[in-house]
């Protein structure tokens, strides 16, 4: 072995050694490993051996190039867990049946518990809360009748501005007055909802899909078809057409960037070619794009949206997953439904929050947003990872876990015989919240999945919680 | 005259000395007059005399006392506008046929005018903005992760605390549990709604009544029954129970305090007498009660859910009226009806926002909400008085208007042929807008009507502003 390794070009050598230092955990996923000049000098080898040695952990995949910040260490697929198998099932609609869990579910988000995996929500120190607070006070200050109107859709001026203006970053290019400031992304999907349909409608979803929308669909007295989805390429288009033609569809609600649950993205071409599909048969699309600015890529991903050359598609999105969830401030952009969306946001509660409208509008114009997100997706990503790694390490054999290309929710399929709802509650006992797999489906499907939230930051805390998660999903 | 005023005792000659300096515009309603020490020190009389000519001017309705404040001028009766008269019709079920006025009439609320006498909204110096953005910073700085969660329903918990507590006063005894926090109380009356009725549901109302319960019962597929609503003693129970007996009816939904646009305050009697009749008949009331703090009467007047023993009556409120619109926080307390009005606040949009709520609440909690509603109720009184006589000394002959026992609204009826939507367009040319009569209605009535917002502080370009007004609506 050792004269064998004497034979090896040098950059081979610089490489193997820090391929091992990387499997024994000197260096840990997501850290930074030394720059090519400081390792050059360390190691008394040129730059161009350390370079030709950082390709071949590339091309290996022990580490990755982030731009203008060096090199990390990167996920190895082959540690993680295989991802969960895409089972198609007929589509045919159905009224939703799992609305007490979901209840029981959402309850728990408001109560305080050590690891709350339960909730998509980043940890409070992902979020700008400073940046946040000082724009605050100082709105209250230069402006202290912030609060004293209504401000009636579609809203402060200022903040449809930026959307709009960050709307080329998706591939569209919104006017202002193309947009609707609503209390969450929610409340944008539910008015988009009520625009287009009406009780005894038929909603298409994907399968699972986020418990959110089902539950709007039912409490609109709607059903809902879901769609088999594939964990990595999304809805089954040929499946989806089929629905269409057979069922009357009235509309069908998507998520096309780093969907929840499954943490795919749609590929341009699918995107279009489903915006065509619709197109033909004349259904309106309802995006929801929460998590569109949290793409692990640097490109910010399009969206169905930018491919509508119709009018059919009402995009929807909000500052929860990215500035703070408590602050309710969410938007729509409503293609041709626009005015019957304004409408019912008039009817519906007046007018969204005037002085958190005003913070988000103005912690985007300073930039803020901005260097906020790209952070937030580094950080994400090595967060989404950590979990990975530790389900692999921790949860029982035959554990499928997803790959997300965004946001930080996690998809995991436990082994057959288990029952997530049991899972839960038994977790929640320990002071850990997750979601069970049947609230993500119209049917209560899913029966042996859970959904884990990656928002928080790691720690040696959370990763016993793992390992006690694991052993808890064992047993039931 | 001088040998017939010689001869009057020495306390009326006081008495009338200053009822004409009150006459003659030296003293102007709501003005304060001297206190009896000093009116004694001043003319050289002896205290009772003073008491006695303050009785007599008291009797004689030129001024009134305020405790712990002294007299002030009050306003005359024989000098104002004769009060609109009851004109009962037979109550039928109807689909509401205004909307497009009233989201004509609503988008107006968003422009800046001049004279802003739509929307019932008072100006920006009557809100306590000082007090709010001082706890606002607080929060910000003593609690920077304010906004990192989502606070679902109920609400948080000190806002509950404080609405709970304060029920006391309007007869009730709420628990923090009982009550869920909604984005305004046109949300909460909307989540009513939709927990107790579906599509087709016929609800009940008062005739006129607040256009947003109007529209949202519309857009809700429901319809309206309208009952006749006399200005001062509110609606005609007997006909009330008539359409219930006739019709199918899902719900009674009402103002009882402050009455809007009438500013009536139903007495405890027929309270009473109304939560029994609907009780009777198994009907749930809905009563809208975001006036009740504003009772021009130094007693908070109760509400009808305090005679409620059935849980049949689900009270909502907000503080857009008191502290300030665009907070978008109300609450409602939903009786039996509990459990399915939180679902759907969640199904909606999951959470109000949290750095609101909890500002409300420390206002409420350090004693600054109770302080300043007892300001406000003097001052509304006041500027209602005001806009009064402004209508009285410039309107058509044949105006006539309400007197409210709160809020900040008058129902102004125009002479017969009046059309007052045309009257709002020509004003809103001026830079002034108004609230036309046929958006209080499910059908339209009220063609000749206007409601006047006196939240203004009273200035001499208000005074300008209704002289003109007064003269657009000679001509229409």
């Amino acid at each position: 072995m050792n004269s064998s390794k004497s034979k090896l070009p040098l950059y081979l050598k610089v490489a193997q050694g820090l391929e091992g230092q990387i499997q024994h955990g000197a260096f840990r996923l997501g850290d930074p490993i030394p720059s090519i000049r400081d390792l050059s000098r360390q190691q008394g080898v040129s730059i161009s051996t350390v370079l030709q040695a950082y390709f071949w952990l590339e091309n290996r995949g022990w580490i990755e190039a982030r731009p203008k910040s060096g090199f990390y260490v990167k996920q190895q697929a082959q540690n993680l867990s295989p991802e969960p198998a895409y089972r198609p099932s007929e589509p045919r609609p159905k009224a939703i049946s799992i609305g007490d869990l979901v209840v029981e579910v959402l309850r728990t988000c408001g109560r305080p518990v050590k690891f709350p995996l339960g909730a998509a929500c980043p940890s409070p120190d992902r979020m700008p809360n400073r940046a946040l607070n000082t724009i605050i006070r100082r709105i209250s200050r230069r402006n202290p009748a912030h609060s004293t109107n209504y401000d009636v859709p579609p809203g402060i001026p200022a903040l449809c501005r930026q959307i709009a203006k960050r709307s080329v970053e998706h591939g569209c290019n919104f006017s202002p007055r193309d947009l609707i400031i609503t209390c969450g992304a929610l409340e944008a999907l539910n008015l988009c909802l009520r625009t287009i349909g009406k009780s005894g409608d038929v909603i298409v979803t994907e399968s699972p899909t986020y418990f959110g929308v089902l539950q709007a669909i039912d409490s609109l007295g709607m059903k809902a078809i879901e769609i088999p989805t594939h964990c990595r390429t999304g809805v089954n288009l040929e499946l989806l057409e089929e629905s269409i033609k057979k069922h009357r569809v009235r509309a069908y609600i998507t998520m096309t960037n780093c969907q929840n649950p499954l943490g795919y993205i749609l590929t341009d071409d699918k995107k279009r070619a489903l915006v065509d599909l619709l197109a033909r048969h004349e259904i309106p699309l309802i995006e929801d794009d929460v998590y569109g600015d949290l793409a692990f890529d640097t490109n910010r991903p399009r969206t169905a949206k930018s491919f509508d050359r119709q009018e059919l598609v009402m995009l929807c999105g909000s500052f929860s997953k990215t500035i703070a969830p408590g602050l309710r401030i969410g938007w729509v952009q409503g293609g041709r439904y626009h005015a019957g969306i304004e409408r019912l946001k008039l009817l519906t509660n007046l007018a969204s929050p005037s002085l958190l409208q005003l913070a988000i509008a103005e912690f985007m114009e300073s930039g803020g947003y901005d260097r906020h997100v790209r952070n937030l997706r580094v950080a994400f990503e090595q967060q989404v990872q950590m979990v990975s790694q530790a389900v692999a390490k921790y949860f029982p054999e035959g554990t499928c876990v997803s790959r997300p290309a965004g946001g930080y929710v996690l998809w995991v399929e436990l082994p057959k015989n288990t029952d997530s709802v049991s899972v839960y509650r038994a977790a929640l006992a320990e002071g850990i919240t997750i979601s069970p797999g049947p609230i993500f489906s119209p049917s209560g499907k899913f029966r042996n999945y859970i959904r884990l939230n990656c928002g928080r930051t790691w720690s040696e805390e959370l990763d016993r919680a793992l390992l006690k998660l694991g052993r808890l999903c064992e047993s039931r």
